[in-house]
């Protein structure tokens, strides 16, 4: 297989995924929406989450614009290439679009997906499943395509430079469009995290702590907020989230492939991976069938059984890949089984730390006994814990794709296997994504249950999904946590040879004993604990918000608790929108500003030193909150299903505490953590030449 | 003025350390010891501490007398000097004796103060002062005594090497001593740690919640357990804490001494800077003289006077130290200036965050109003907030010392520079730690003035000199991290150092590029998760029995409730010492085992990575959890005085959870993390031979 013909297939792979998406999504929209009450509340909810996109788009536009002058006046200053600008923007848009498809589908098959599972357990996973699917296999497409498409324009452009020269261009522009898709990720994540967070936290506080209503209690004026937040949050901000993980890792790598000097094949291999991952991800989806009144066992075996042959068929072919395209570097193959590995290992680790079925969220949930404090210290203490197993998985996963890929010890090569790693854990994200992406769906299908009043087995039915889809989104999240930490340090041995090609004469001195490293680490050491701080207030500070205006509203809306007067939903949206859009621009800035200044004054010994513990303390503080928050949650969960005491007893109370810090913690801050680590390196390479203009003067 | 005698001047400065504690000690021990209860509350108290600190050194010694067959027979391997397993052992004792010292100066004074409180604020400040002062100039008398003889023994033995070699035979063997001290720190702030916050949590959650009777409440059953806990954890830890710290960083200084071709008089330096600072730091304690009647303020700005005083002559006489010792290395003198202000810099960022007179700690006080969750949230979000200026602080001062000292890029002269510029910040120890350590003194007198039901304005005025204490230990605590920080720093580039006086053909690859650096960071990096999971979690584990047993003596013991019986405090104390032992052995075992064997397998590149990515991780997240503690400690006490609702009121019982989490965060995980940090280094200094032996295999 020739190089070219490797990218074409690329983007035959990429129109698989989409036309794929297309099918699942035709097939969603005939299911039918239920009663006339489903319909209105779905409708509430969709329009809720459209005018939430719409109002984060056009703020988000603002940022996208002033950064495309900015880097406008760089490329007409000669400090970037006139393509940069553009590709910037497309990364973005493609980004969105990834989780505003996602965030339609999800709103379209909500209702469907109750009424569907008002007949049978089985047939809710089947529609809520098949709408996850379209976001999966969306976001896939729309990376390869966006990958594929700017590979031919760069390809023509530099049509005139020798295949090397050429390739370090049209990589070094990819990354580019990198920072766009990483920009918007950011905003999504943290504006969704804190629009989700912000209606969850006020609808819980008010509405069950205080007045004493159920969760998803039509008369919470919160309520439609809560279940938009969902769209938002989950499905919109894990999109362009997983857009950002699943680009990144394929462009970080192809920027190796070049220094690593293994070419134009080089650069096709992480691509090509991906391809073959998309079909082996379509033939895994095939596989989840399960028999009428399958009990939530079989549902769950069914599951994996698509997403493990998934894995095994990608073992298979790209054993094939890189024996055509890299046969003298077999070792190449084995960095790609070892990043597999690694990503289900570190799912395991998470489902042991975060499923009631183990000890640990047992007993944490068995700590409520002595309160609150006991809950909160047993939680932070089991996040922490938890932290151990990952990087000892990373830690080797990167040993043994270093070792592998590096013949004879060559440095970039050993580099190029890292990258490769990472790609391969993310190759089969089209079903991962699915089984992760269906669990808000099935979240929000027990909402409008609860709300339109239907039978009360329905709402177990939906519970019990998105139980199972707590258990598979475990995998889902390993993914995303362990590709970000092998992406991120790709990144950085890009950002060098970036460095290296704008000025062949700079030497690093990247000693940890170098006093400018030192600092580099430290700055870089904090800079996620000032991210999680900014985040973690600003949920506070919106849920806050909503408090106020819940109890309000329960005081001042006359015959509101007694179910005769309807609450005005509206306002809680549009305050946890506004809120998101003012609070989430602070730490998004940090990101973009912090690396350029911090460059600019240190150079870049100390951009890479301060990427290094960005990415060393992002890793763990990301792991240690989303395990925190996801273990709060189940031991809640676990004390709701009778155990300790029960739902409304002393020990549920504290439960709810416990859930509450979690919430932030797995759905705002937690998550944002990956994309900080890597849009903080995506930044750092664009801006290299200025940063390094700027010292050398 | 010579090396030589600038070493004689350090044991002179070192016996009137001593000198002055013994003088404290006999004018605290002659005052009135109040009425019999009293004298018998202490009784108990002092017995409790004694029997743990028993128990304790006990269980220690095994670990000491384990370390040390290991050492020896290291050294009949040849892998060690024959002086390091005894050097070990001194530095253990040494640190050991220090925190007994301030111990039973502590249950001796506790007494004393109550009955001086009894009469005015002023006449409780003097006693509760002079004990602190016994602690404070016992330690920096101790570490310079210790410093002294060994160098004499040391200068002896090695007497016919040359100056060099002999210098290098000195400090290298002086460091052992410090992993002594370390180690011996490292049990005591983290068996301790438990040991108080176990009593404390367990006698709040079940006597101030559960049965609603006051805090100090002689009916508790833990409430003597609470009150050893004060002396056990926070005299006796913080003095061998700090002992370590003390005499760590002026021996990692001296070793780099040798390195910048500084000699004798290089080495001499740190110990005469630290004579010097005993000097000023009694002249300081002179000037605390109150007037009878005096406001708290006043006692504030008295303590205030005291400290900066010692600071601005101790900024006068290391010039003229640094003058004669070191005259064409002037630079030096910036670095002690820069390490000095860093101290007072961070310690003032310390109390914003932390002193319920700011914004940060009354909004934590105001999130209360919306229950403990937001609580939580807002306080981790505090503390990770708080972790940016002392980072940047660091990164300037180590900037500053660095380039300060570092004649034309001499990379030994400006790490030298760094050591020293932690010297400096520890150099007036002997003051700052006397107003740290009488705060636990008046804490437990405030103890026994509700114990013994003396009047409440003796109670109202111990808690005044408790949070006059909080406030000053601020600054203690700012100078404990910071100097923890740069003498981890000096530590790594000693440990770089030793490896290559063991082997000249060594070269490292520490660029962070390098797979096996990058696996290291990330180790390190996680490795204060780990033992702040342990720690958090043993706290939570002995809380949990104590619960249980105080819960049992309310049920089984007769008319305690009704304060007709006495409950059974020997049982509490006995558990916590029990569960205090068993638990704190994995937390300190993995300091010392896992650089060893991590070590072994990476070599020297992931030994430096290792303690780089572990100093970074550990400082950033000690400070979050110690600046996270203490605000929601005053945010309650800012409560309880009678904002947000007040004493009892739904807000303060959302406070109280927050300083349930606060307390483990602050006394027992928090100020281990920075032992840990340093421990890590040195154990790696120790055993570098054996690492690099095995290694090269």
């Amino acid at each position: 297989m020739s190089g070219l013909t490797a990218i074409y297939f690329t983007g035959i792979g990429s129109l698989m995924a989409l036309c794929f998406a297309a099918y699942n999504f035709i097939r969603t929209k005939k299911e039918d929406t239920g009663n006339e009450r489903m319909t209105k509340i779905s409708g509430l909810i969709g329009r809720g989450a459209n005018a939430y996109l719409k109002r984060q788009y056009r703020g988000v536009s603002m940022f996208f614009i002033a950064l495309f002058v900015i880097l406008c006046i760089m490329a007409a200053c000669h400090l970037l290439s006139w393509f940069t600008p553009f590709a910037f923007i497309t990364g973005g848009v493609f980004s969105g679009l990834s989780g505003f498809i996602g965030m339609r589908t999800a709103t379209m098959a909500n209702c469907r997906t109750t009424n569907a599972a008002s007949k049978s357990l089985n047939k809710g996973l089947r529609v809520a499943f098949s709408a996850g699917s379209v976001m999966g296999f969306t976001v896939v497409g729309l990376g390869l395509l966006d990958l594929t498409i700017w590979y031919f324009i760069l390809n023509f452009a530099f049509r005139n430079l020798a295949m090397n020269a050429r390739l370090v261009q049209i990589t070094s522009n990819m990354l580019t469009f990198g920072m766009g898709a990483s920009s918007m990720a950011l905003f999504a994540r943290v504006g969704g995290g804190i629009f989700t967070k912000a209606a969850d936290v006020g609808a819980d506080l008010v509405g069950k702590v205080e007045a004493g209503i159920p969760e998803d209690d039509p008369r919470n004026p919160a309520v439609i907020a809560d279940n938009v937040g969902d769209n938002v949050g989950d499905v919109a901000g894990m999109g362009a989230d997983l857009y950002e993980s699943y680009v990144g890792s394929i462009i970080s790598t192809a920027a190796l492939a070049v220094a690593a000097d293994y070419g134009l094949k080089g650069v096709a291999v992480p691509m090509v991976i991906a391809a073959l991952g998309v079909l082996c991800s379509i033939i895994g989806t095939f596989l989840i069938k399960t028999k009428e009144g399958a009990s939530q066992k079989n549902l769950l075996k069914a599951l994996r059984t698509g997403t493990y042959t998934s894995s095994i068929l990608i073992i298979i072919a790209s054993f094939f890949a890189i024996k055509f395209l890299l046969p003298d570097h077999m070792g190449v193959y084995i960095a790609i089984l070892s990043g597999l590995l690694a990503g289900v290992l570190i799912g395991a680790s998470t489902e042991y730390f975060t499923s009631d079925t183990y000890q640990p969220t047992r007993k944490l949930a068995e700590s409520a006994e002595t309160g609150a404090g006991t809950v909160i210290i047993s939680g932070l203490s089991l996040g922490m814990m938890s932290t151990v197993v990952p990087v000892v998985i990373v830690g080797i996963s990167v040993l043994v794709s270093y070792y592998a890929s590096s013949h004879g010890g060559d440095f970039a090569q050993g580099l190029y296997g890292v990258g490769v790693s990472a790609v391969g854990m993310l190759s089969t994200l089209g079903i991962t994504l699915a089984t992760d992406a269906y669990g808000p769906i099935a979240d929000n299908a027990g909402g409008i249950a609860e709300m339109a009043g239907l039978k009360p087995e329905v709402r177990d039915r939906t519970d019990a999904l998105d139980s199972l889809g707590n258990t598979t989104a475990a995998t889902g999240k390993g993914f995303a946590i362990g590709s970000a930490a092998l992406t991120a340090l790709a990144l950085i041995v890009s950002y060098i040879d970036r460095i290296h090609s704008l000025d062949k004469s700079f030497t690093f001195n990247l000693a940890v004993n170098n006093p400018i490293v030192l600092v580099g680490l430290f700055v870089g050491g904090m800079l996620p604990f000032l991210f999680a701080a900014l985040t973690m207030s600003a949920v506070g500070k919106a849920a806050e918000a909503i408090v106020i205006e819940v109890r309000r509203q329960f005081k001042e809306i006359k015959g509101l608790l007694l179910g005769k007067a309807e609450p005005d939903y509206e306002r809680c949206v549009d305050m946890c929108t506004r809120s998101a859009q003012k609070l989430m621009i602070a730490p998004a800035l940090i990101a973009v500003i912090i690396p350029v200044v911090f460059g600019m004054i240190t150079g870049p010994d100390g951009v890479v030193a301060m990427l290094a513990g960005n990415t060393v303390t992002g890793f763990v503080l990301a792991i240690m909150m989303s395990n925190a928050g996801g273990a709060w949650d189940n031991a809640k969960k676990y004390i709701e299903a009778g155990h300790h005491g029960g739902k409304g007893s002393q020990q549920h109370r504290a439960a709810v505490v416990g859930d509450t810090v979690g919430d932030p913690f797995k759905d705002t801050s937690g998550p944002s953590i990956n994309i900080l680590i890597k849009l903080a390196s995506m930044v750092s390479i664009v801006f290299a030449q200025l940063i390094l203009t700027i010292h050398l003067l």
